[in-house]
């Protein structure tokens, strides 16, 4: 990129290595940056690696957090007793925003895949069993309905069972609003397989 | 976003505000950040911060650069009588790319447009008729096709008409490569005015 100048190359270049950033976006952002008053693109850099430096994972739910306890774990209008487990920190937040859903969570930060080489040591189950020897009722599974979830699904529940501890998944089906004409055959057959009596 | 802690939300607040990124691209984007390691955190932060602190204008063609003189304006290698008129620097940069073009550029930033309120004293013309001064062979008017750049065009070269340097447009028609059956009728009739004896 020699018909820019050094540091606005080595910028396209930075914006151009994040997803979903080809090297046209990067340069439409590029410029956007460059006619950003100062004052914002210092927020801008510093939100960047502020978040980043200080970013680190809940101690008792593995989230992304900036602090030691997130929110969640820290609170005392959440049930500490009821355990969602999901994939990431954004499936939590997919979670939160239906502001229904009033116990905690365990981020397990990927999910078991033989394809991928990822098994269960390389997620975060052990601390999630860890977190089982304390007072837990439920423990509720919200893994992906991929096949790398289902499995998850099915391992921690098997490895749960033996202590005696509740343990349900999330159910499959028809999403609201979905039109039967434009669903998969798959999710067509999990809605018919977990039908549930009027 | 009460979801996410402090420096998460906002972070993907900071990244939501960019042109293009909606709020779930900002989401995917953050945590991809956060996933990053530090150093190239880092690179990126201060890429972003060092580019817009530096950026000015070249002080001969007004391109944004990192130096007093942009390096086409500086080079030997380019004829220095030879000027094309852009929009933007990003027009700069896609003469360059085709790497044929051997003159200087002279960088308007914008058009002029009544209707946006954008007259001739709001772009880098005043530069331009001081640059014209100096050595000038030609000047080659390369605003965009668009109404706006039409209008700039028009305007500049009636500017420059009466100083007797030479003044041409970028010529107007179908794109190579470029199906008859898809082309707008503006641009059908432009390559029908334009055309070339054989």
């Amino acid at each position: 990129m020699g018909y820019y100048s050094r540091q606005i190359s080595k910028l396209i270049e930075e914006l151009s290595g994040l997803p979903g950033i080809g090297s046209k976006s990067a340069q439409r952002l590029a410029f956007h940056i460059l006619n950003m008053p100062l004052e914002h693109v210092e927020q801008l850099s510093d939100a960047i690696i502020d978040a980043r430096r200080n970013v680190r994972y809940c101690r008792q739910c593995y989230t992304l957090t900036d602090e030691e306890l997130c929110p969640i774990c820290s609170s005392s209008q959440r049930d500490q007793k009821l355990i969602m487990v999901v994939e990431d920190t954004r499936d939590l937040a997919a979670y939160e925003k239906t502001q229904k859903y009033q116990g905690v969570y365990h981020v397990l930060h990927g999910a078991i895949s033989p394809m991928l080489g990822i098994g269960p040591n390389d997620i975060k189950l052990k601390e999630l069993m860890q977190r089982l020897q304390g007072e837990v009722d439920e423990v509720i599974i919200a893994t992906n309905s991929s096949l790398e979830g289902e499995t998850t699904a099915m391992y921690i529940s098997k490895l749960i069972k033996p202590t005696g501890i509740k343990v349900s998944r999330i159910a499959s089906g028809v999403p609201v609003g979905g039109d039967l004409e434009y669903i998969d055959e798959m999710t067509l057959l999990r809605a018919l397989e977990g039908r549930v009596e009027l």
